[in-house]
């Protein structure tokens, strides 16, 4: 393990976070809210102190490889966030530490589960930085560091660890590039958004932070009845669009821009996504006909909260803890789904369900017909065993983290569908689940040992558990690694 | 795919399968209910006559591989448990005829969730009949069939078919033999059970059902309050040894009987088994401490609890809805991981724990140390690339039919405890949930749709998938196959 060039990295991506804090400083101003920017201010400072020293000085041996870049990752998103829960904790708006570490872990994994029970309290500022964390966290930090940061050479390692979705097919050559082409895109779909609500008569503050919570498939708003609160169809309907688009892998919009629609048209992932989408807001839409009375409202409803569950948003317009079961077991199906690889959102991740699908075909089939060669394909490449292992490897890891989380969660004594529901909307990085933890409820009553639990549960969904699990093995720090 | 043979086979069994409706009809007639002895006679001469022809004639081509031995086992679990719900239905003590199937396939997969909404007030005969069920289905219909028919001597695939757990090192030859061992290993412990519950003070034919209740890992109870009627500690430690005693992989006991205690020592399986079990039962005693308020009692409850729930039988001697939240979730967990591969237990088994979770610890290991060869053993075997494979493929499918069913159950509109639960305790054969399916409760309430998918759940657990979804692919019927 070569420490000195995780310590320089780590260091480097944190002086850069450090200026991040000067962006919701000057929104604080602007609306005239001096003591929430001066909280801004002082966090960036900090930060910045802090992390100087190690950034200037270069470090003697350069050589990273995919263990440093996990390690690098795995720090990064366990230091960061805490930072980020610094002003909510400083300002007194989030005023017990274990809760603004909460809110901002939930922030920067883009899960938007929150612990506040009265949202609109907060001030401009603090509503600002909290879906700026979606938006931030989205892409990715390390991303945003690779693509405005000089000498980011050994950028592919860290681009690997922190994006999510397996290896399949790497479209898109990772690297500094990349970093750049991303966040390009991503820039501009979110402008395009903000510009759509704005004009759908959404205030431009409330534009710019839906869209971020939207871009980063965070979920964060700023009211507490979320989206529900500006009973728009218009707005649905953008958020609607808006919401899959940022479900979908980036790469398809660098095809797109390439003028490579073959390879869009005959991506399986998205027409499996696609697909999906359609299927669950169609039986979504007739299970709670009784509830509404009109198929427009069923439709408007239905497609608003199967887009924002499955890209892993989160946002609502109606209180689904009051559809029926069929409708609320299909919202948790689709979290453990989830949204395409390398897109921002989370869960399972599409194209992942597909490998899984198609290895167990192939075992069956091996089964039947013992001497047959049967392999298993994505878009048309082969897929090889190490990535169908390791795909085998994400669910049992997956799986051991709900049973293990769901068994401390439920010494809070809520019922099973809270606390099932709690692991799954966090490790799916969604934000609200069914029972207590409803669209219109929050996370507010669980311990500090649950919300640590659901915080760790946020973060390894986020990174897909291997870089955190890499941090605390401990052949990695012996000295002759 | 060899037809001749399968039909020969299964109707052979089928015609063995006549005989075994004459047990509950001779426990009938000594207790003079004639009309359930009739309606048993009624029901073996049905099934001999259908039966016969196929028996007799010997097939010309008596080729036999793995493809065949599935079918066959496939064919006969769809079949068997359907006739086994004849005389319920014929009888008229459970009028709807969904019910009695669901009763019946409940009693072989050795599930024991029951429709009943009052127990008691089924006759002898038929309360003999639920019990023997799980007898018979505990070591299976058709490794019986092999034990006692002559000239059987490609049970090589049937067993393999039939015999819960993963095929980790075959310890015990298959074949005609050691089904002869398994059976008079099986029939003798469930011998010493009556013995030990008559002593007890448990009347005989309590002690004769609760026993084969047991030794199948089935649940059903003759009492509507569950083993909790009896309120007896000895009884109740009786009972949490035999359970205990009928998780165990049985090729165990044939190394005892050998003298190779060596191999049972050091039996990896069998330790986690105990560990666990010994694990859950301290945790759950303290997390129900308040309700109780004595160590022994806490003790007594949460060990029978955790021995049912894990060896997958389901009895009961509390209500344990009235649980903390942890305990609840905790035999939640306990249903999934299940009992030893090779014992009549349901669940996932421990034996493909230990692999998932050894097989995930060599990814994560592969992944830092890239060049390092390493590989998964078991019991200082190594398990070959095939065996962990398999286990994966059986997780996809195990998780692709839970979320399946969910969806299809939780159209009754229950709450999400109970349809999770419903569906978990039925895909891993145990019995009780939690929520309106409780240990007090029953499946009466499902509609017919719910209780044919809890059917086929509990189907496709007890034969851990493979020889239904074989049955039903279609290549496997074509004509040149």
């Amino acid at each position: 393990m070569n420490k000195s060039i995780v310590i320089h990295y780590v260091s480097r991506v944190l002086w850069m976070g450090a200026a991040l804090f000067l962006i919701p400083a000057a929104v604080s101003l602007y609306y005239g809210e001096y003591d929430s920017a001066l909280t801004f201010v002082i966090t960036a400072l900090c930060v910045a102190i802090v992390s100087t020293p190690a950034a200037v000085i270069k470090p003697k041996n350069k050589q990273m490889f995919a263990r440093e870049g996990l390690v690098i990752v795995a720090f990064m998103w366990v230091i960061y966030p805490i930072l980020g829960a610094l002003p909510f904790w400083i300002s007194g708006e989030i005023p017990h530490f274990v809760d603004a570490v909460f809110e901002s872990i939930s922030g920067f994994t883009t899960t938007g589960s929150t612990i506040l029970t009265d949202i609109e309290s907060l001030s401009r500022g603090m509503l600002f930085w909290r879906s700026f964390t979606h938006w931030v966290g989205g892409m990715g930090v390390l991303v945003l560091a690779i693509a405005i940061l000089p000498s980011s050479n050994d950028a592919l390692y860290l681009m690997r660890a922190e994006c999510p979705g397996p290896q399949v097919g790497k479209i898109v050559p990772k690297g500094k590039n990349s970093a750049v082409y991303m966040y390009l895109i991503y820039t501009v779909l979110t402008a395009v958004l903000i510009i759509l609500l704005f004009a759908g008569g959404m205030p431009l503050f409330d534009s710019v932070c839906h869209a971020m919570g939207a871009a980063g498939t965070g979920g964060y708003s700023i009211k507490n009845q979320g989206i529900a609160y500006y009973d728009s169809a218009y707005i649905d309907g953008v958020l609607t669009v808006g919401m899959m688009a940022f479900g979908v892998n980036f790469s398809l919009y660098y095809f797109i821009l390439a003028r490579r629609f073959k390879e869009v048209w005959k991506n399986t992932e998205l027409k499996a996504y696609l697909g999906i989408l359609a299927v669950a807001t169609l039986l979504i839409s007739a299970n709670i006909f009784p509830i509404y009375k009109s198929v427009g409202k069923c439709f408007r409803y239905a497609v608003f909260q199967v887009s924002s569950i499955m890209t892993s948003t989160g946002y609502s317009t109606a209180d689904y803890n009051n559809w029926p079961a069929f409708s609320q077991t299909a919202i948790i199906t689709l979290m453990y789904i989830g949204a395409c690889g390398g897109s921002t959102g989370g869960g399972f991740k599409v194209s992942r369900v597909i490998v899984l699908f198609k290895s167990a075909v192939k075992s069956i089939k091996k089964t039947l017909h013992p001497k047959s060669v049967s392999i298993v394909t994505s878009d048309e490449k082969t897929l090889d065993t190490e990535t169908v292992h390791g795909v085998h490897t994400y669910l049992i890891i997956y799986i051991l983290l709900i049973f293990g989380s769901l068994l401390i969660i439920s010494l809070n004594g809520a019922d099973f569908a809270t606390n099932f529901s709690a692991v799954t909307t966090c490790i799916n990085n969604i934000g609200p689940g069914i029972s207590k933890v409803g669209p219109v409820d929050n996370f507010s009553f669980f311990s500090d040992l649950s919300k640590i639990t659901l915080s760790v549960d946020m973060l390894l969904g986020r990174l897909e558990c291997l870089p955190i699990v890499i941090l605390f093995s401990p052949s990695i720090w012996r000295k002759n690694f």
